[in-house]
């Protein structure tokens, strides 16, 4: 491994893999790419990442890194061309918000609108839709959430804008309302037509296929 | 409001609160405190932290910042005195990843240990314990998560070393041993002796009634 190797331990459909991918092609870092068997772990990813087990793992001369967020962190402050985080702690403060609120309130409601049934199911996509349109509010009429360019929230809330639709078809409950979340909308086509999002996202139909999957494997586990 | 007030929205037995009151008295910063009823939230509290509706809300000239792993990156990069955050990026990476971890595995577990009955409950305190001991091996032998001194991590995660004892007493069930985790109860006492850590530490008994009310309400509420 070269002094300066720099590694990324990813699985094609997970979106958190996919914003480290965005981050380093945004800054134009060369890596390798392992692609990691989410069900047949290697030895590597548990050696790697004892706590969790999960992709992704960035390895930097020979170090391991895990959890997407943490991730970008790093990423930004080690490569500091196209810089992600803005300059000012304030505007750092609300990209790191919007980012763990994703991760924390509005994948919560996905993964129940995704496994449960009837009411419960009812009341899980009553949640994402609240979750998205709150979301929205984080724009505040910007072009990015980065502003005029691409950011760190933009990196770590965009692939919403390609599964949502997917989860949407699946279960068949509308969640993004282009009518009240249109600034939503909007952002989410503006990011997704990015030429390096737009490189590193997985095959649509490809990708529909292993939600489909995972859909009904966790709405096997929730009853 | 003077344009450099400092103001922190807390509630006296939020260990989130606390965290950013011991960041804050690390550094030195001046600041307001002001006492939210969680039973009755104030208008205030709801109007700076519309997406949680929870404490700690630090305003800073007249900006409000909620989530207090968030506020924490804020206050280290505001007032750059005594620096929570090591400068090393791959060091940085790492007192985010353990002050996270905490989050998103130890608590869970502690309050499923809290609430749950039966197998259920052995089956948390369990993973409670499996977390404790993980929690540990990122302390790598130093005296503090932030090596000599205490840093973002420290403050963090400080407060389980006085709310897991309570935990302890109120469910009659072990977590931390001490004969297999000493390195963490070292750093736990260690920490806890520290003369600001210890000064903005609620008053044990009283801690004690309120966690106990807190079990009766989440035991009652997952049945």
């Amino acid at each position: 491994m070269a002094a300066d190797s720099v590694t990324l331990l990813g699985f094609w459909a997970s979106p958190y893999a996919l914003r480290v991918k965005w981050a380093l092609k945004l800054k134009g870092v060369e890596y390798e790419y392992v692609e990691e068997d989410i069900w047949n772990k290697s030895a590597l990813l548990l050696q790697y990442n004892p706590v969790y087990k999960k992709v992704p793992v960035l390895v930097h001369q020979g170090k391991p890194l895990a959890e997407s967020l943490v991730i970008l962190e790093y990423v930004d402050e080690t490569w500091k061309q196209n810089p992600l985080l803005p300059h000012d702690p304030y505007e750092k403060a609300k990209a790191r918000f919007w980012s763990r609120f994703v991760d924390e309130k509005c994948v919560p409601a996905f993964l129940a609108t995704f496994s449960k049934g009837g009411e419960e199911q009812q009341k899980a996509a009553e949640e994402a839709r609240e979750n998205l349109k709150t979301l929205e509010s984080g724009l505040e009429g910007k072009l990015y959430f980065g502003g005029e360019k691409i950011g760190f929230a933009d990196v770590a809330i965009g692939w919403l804008g390609y599964w949502v639709p997917l989860m949407e078809e699946i279960v068949g409950i509308h969640l993004l309302d282009t009518k009240s979340m249109a600034k939503l909308k909007a952002w989410f086509d503006y990011f997704l037509e990015h030429p390096i999002i737009k490189e590193c996202m997985p095959p649509r139909d490809k990708l529909m296929e292993h939600i489909k999957t995972f859909q009904r494997m966790a709405s096997s586990s929730s009853t």
